[in-house]
């Protein structure tokens, strides 16, 4: 090598020419496929085993040695095996002191031990420094290569140095280490895979209690209330009728619901005068799941779309048009065109569209790869903006499309109103509150209380 | 620590068990945020401030001493003041020689002062080493975690140490640093998050001038005109039936206009003989907008599905289709099938839906997620051979469903063509200059070009 | 510079104030433009070329030398010339020697060479390190900085140290480095670019067959059979009937084979009463293009719903349904409503909703920003109980809609069934084996297997 490259040697000296051998605790899945990824990414790798005995099914390159020896061999060591063969790790303190021990373990069911694997590791062999990692790969996904779910590794530990190294050889088989802090963090690490969507929880039976509740609303009125007065068995209203009921009055609900926690926030700092204390623990939950409830609101628009635009294949309404046609030309007269009917009626599908359209597009930008492409003031225009936008238009889809049955007493039935009326309270609500706010007498302070300003200050700065 | 570990340790020298102090001036939202999360990823955070009070919302386990005090502890200053009160800073030049400093300030206004306020900065307080940095952020998204909008931390500035150690901190608190060269960029940086969709302002001021302009066009032939001469009121034509003209239109210029600059490229650089000059700016600006341009077009596209579907459940449509059957009825008459009409309507639907499935195709392409997991040569062959396939399948849905229109003079109303014949004429001429350019005695002349040779070099290797 | 700031210098050794001086062998598009952007992120940048003359397209900033004087400049030398030009190095080896060679270089055919172009230039010139990397960059999207297609940029080499070194040049230039491990995957690398969606060939040339296959079986059953029979011409038909009864067949069955391998997977590992054998090279094979099948089938089910939705507005349509009404009215006659029609038209439209806005789901949760944001539990909930619900949904949706003919004799034209009926043999086929495979007589020990349970273990731990 000549003078002109050392120099740079010395400017990069965390690498070297040969990788550190890793030492991998354990025989089983996880553990072969975790030194098979090490192995192709060049580090020597080295498994302690309790039969030192070499089975086909480790990797060749891979040597296998009883614990004590491999620990010996390496700084760091992975400890493939579960938390209930833990105990054997003390015999070997002496060799594992200073070493670092990267706990990959999960458990069966959220919280399953008082304490996270990792502590519970850290605390049963003091001396070494314990990093919490791997938990979130699959070892499948590690041995075929295709990472589709999450190349995320989230890494813990109280070391930071350990965990440096710990994130190297993260980045050296392709993966995405990132920093969680130190050791306290390894139990949500360790709850991270088990969990199945937790953001989606209450968007989603929110949902499911008020479609059930508005399916029997809509049963007794539109299926039970004609088959008792009229004795018309409409039962197959069941199939899509009801259901294009429910959803567009879920999805306007729920958009509204998206918009309530932001005015009821703004109604909260003007009245204490300060945005220096902290929101009622629902409303901060609220908050942070407006994003997941728009889009069960958007899933439902899109139903709502598909049943209406489905409405002319219909059998039914096949037959109740050509019936009215036949009836009109056996009765000899010919319909002039209803002006009215046909601007209410062009009016509320074109405010449906464009309020749909809007609504996709809110949608889209809320894809993870859209919104990392956008600044903050992008993003807030179109969610906010945007956002209001789309509520209003679907607010008036709806009033046009149902105002008529307002002042018909006909559609009270059972002294129930159509589910029409019940659906437009919140987003009127949400509307009208906020046409309030934006008014300068209250516009004004709010925004002043935003940028810090405090009615009655008692925090000093 | 065993012998093991300890020839590791040297091999990883830039982590160390404790990580450096970071000093931050002033405790503004943004301090206090930014303070916050370097505290939870392990850094010690000392503010410097007027008052050393501490005040509640200041974090626990940062100290708060006065700006001098604080500035001796750390080697990184992060300023979270506003360039206003930069002037302090000069006093304390001593103690700030050779520290870094972070400026993450941001303006109101785009260019609000002639130099960046990091260059400022550094002009104020010569002997720092001044790195741009965090302003792409928000303290809201900061403090809440959850950074929906850009994880991208843009970092400038003229020394590379010192942008290498604000970098570091970037990632620790999970962020992705993007290195934007040396502090003449700061200006870019300060401008970009006052920025709102600057890519996509032509675009979509291009579209909304030509939608005005295509409004007035039709409401004069198919509202005013009907109404002058025949007296007919179809203003309700104004919700569906001329959006369903515009929309569509304008879809196929926008469409059109994405591959026009490509063609007038290739006929500058045949004419020019070479591709060693630049374009002229307003042809590469129109190239650079290219994307923009297609997905409003698709937006247009969308929205044209959306009004054509609905037809069938529109309250006019329902009564013309009702009031022509019962004509029919009345006159004692069934008319045949018109073999050649179904021919032509299913045709133009079908190419219409393919046109708009592959339209749909090349949007989804465009997502920054799929277009970044797919080479150069897949982004080219679905951008370019799929585009211009869709963009010919769009021209003939228009050329099928607008033809008969062509030569029937009672589609001229007060001289007016139909909306269809002017769409057509930007589609029609980049197509034939496309299919003109795809001649052997054009094409291969143009490749070569292409591949750098030259007519008449006159630029030399 | 104080005694404060020098500790944190010493933490960051490998930056420092000046970069690495780069050299790039060739003065070609590629290697111009990368000199830009090298000089543009702070890299003094030396070209070697022929001849040194200072043309004007080489960036300002950069020196031309000969190649030997170039060399000595630096330690990283990219080499952006072609293969076949690759020999005049051997008359630098002495200068190269220990230096870090970058080759960029392309081929024009996939495996156009017995060994690929790193290796040869490395047997070429040894004693030199070479570093595979930067071919997936375009020289066009470098220099526009549009790079709207992949960032990610491939590196291969046997040395670590030189490894290290490019990548960090690629992260200054704001790409993606992806470690690929030794020169041995350069031949990979280099045939990467040249690659035209490997994954999709299979999913694509499979549908395409299938959709020949039942054009022409629906051509025959539906236009020649009434033309010879009953001298009707519905050649019509052949725009959007026969579309939509080829959509529907290829969505159910292509979704039908996205499962039909984890049954035969299931099987097999039931059969040999082991998960540690390999698969059959095709079930393999199938298995990794599973998302690229349900893509192709979720692309035939839209394509399916938009032709279906269409139907209304179709003019043979509008005349089947006037013709018909009109012919009631003359005949004086009401037909009464079909309760029975009425339930089954609903539910078949009801079902198939459901199914495709599930599979709109499955879509969007396969994008690959989507897919990252999950953890493997919730990807693999979505993955699998959401598509055997979509599977269920979209099967019960064709026997509604299709049952009626398996009865009806004259359904069957010269013998062949409706391609409706084909379509559910194998997705009822997946469905009972699913089914069965879930009693837990085969549930238990199928889940055994697949936690590392053997029948007859031959292979010791």
């Amino acid at each position: 090598m000549n003078k002109n490259s050392s120099n740079i040697m010395a400017l990069v000296p965390n690498t070297s020419n040969k990788r550190e051998t890793v030492c991998i605790f354990g025989t089983g899945d996880f553990g072969r496929a975790l030194g098979h990824k090490l192995i192709q990414a060049g580090y020597p790798v080295v498994f302690g085993s309790r039969s030192t005995q070499i089975s086909s099914l480790i990797p060749k390159d891979a040597e296998v040695l009883s614990h004590a020896e491999a620990a010996q061999k390496a700084a760091i060591i992975i400890i493939a095996i579960q938390r209930q063969h833990y105990n054997f790790l003390t015999s070997l303190a002496e060799v594992l002191r200073g070493k670092v021990l990267v706990d990959i373990s999960n458990n069966l069911k959220i919280n399953q031990y008082p304490d996270s694997n990792a502590e519970y590791l850290a605390q049963l062999v003091p001396g070494t420094k314990v990093v919490k990692a791997f938990n979130t790969v699959s070892a499948w996904a590690l041995q075929s290569g295709t990472l589709d779910a999450s190349r995320q590794v989230f890494v813990c530990g109280d070391d930071i140095e350990a965990k440096q190294m710990v994130m190297d050889i993260v980045r050296a088989l392709g993966l995405t280490p990132l920093d969680q802090g130190s050791l306290l963090a390894a139990q949500e690490i360790e709850n991270y895979p088990l969990q199945l969507f937790p953001m989606w929880k209450f968007p989603i039976l929110l949902s499911l209690g008020l479609t059930a509740f508005f399916f029997f609303y809509c049963l007794i009125r539109d299926v039970i209330y004609p088959y008792v007065y009229e004795n018309k068995d409409v039962s197959f209203f069941i199939a899509i009728s009801i259901p294009n009921q429910i959803c567009p009055v879920l999805a306007l609900i729920l958009l509204a619901l998206v918009y309530l926690p932001g005015v009821l926030a703004a109604i909260i700092q003007l009245y204490r005068g300060t945005k220096y204390r902290r929101f009622p623990d629902w409303l901060d939950k609220w908050m942070l799941c407006r994003k997941q409830l728009g889009l069960v609101a958007l899933a439902f628009a899109s139903l709502h779309v598909l049943f209406t635009l489905v409405i002319p294949i219909r059998s039914f309404v096949r037959w109740r048009i050509s019936s009215q046609t036949v009836s009109q030309a056996l009765n000899n007269k010919t319909e002039p065109l209803n002006t009215t009917k046909a601007w209410l009626s062009d009016s509320y599908l074109a405010l449906g569209i464009l309020g749909f359209f809007l609504f996709v597009l809110l949608g889209i930008t809320s894809l993870p790869s859209v919104s990392n492409n956008v600044n903050w003031r992008e993003f807030r225009f179109v969610q906010s903006k945007l956002g209001y936008l789309t509520l209003v238009l679907c607010t008036a889809h709806t009033l046009v499309y149902g105002g008529k049955w307002f002042l018909s007493p006909s559609s009270y039935r059972w002294y129930l109103p159509h589910s029409y009326m019940l659906s437009l309270i919140i987003p009127c609500i949400v509307l009208v509150v906020k046409f309030v706010l934006i008014f300068p007498c209250l516009d004004k302070p709010l925004t002043r209380i935003r940028q810090g300003w405090e009615r009655n200050p008692q925090y000093s700065e």
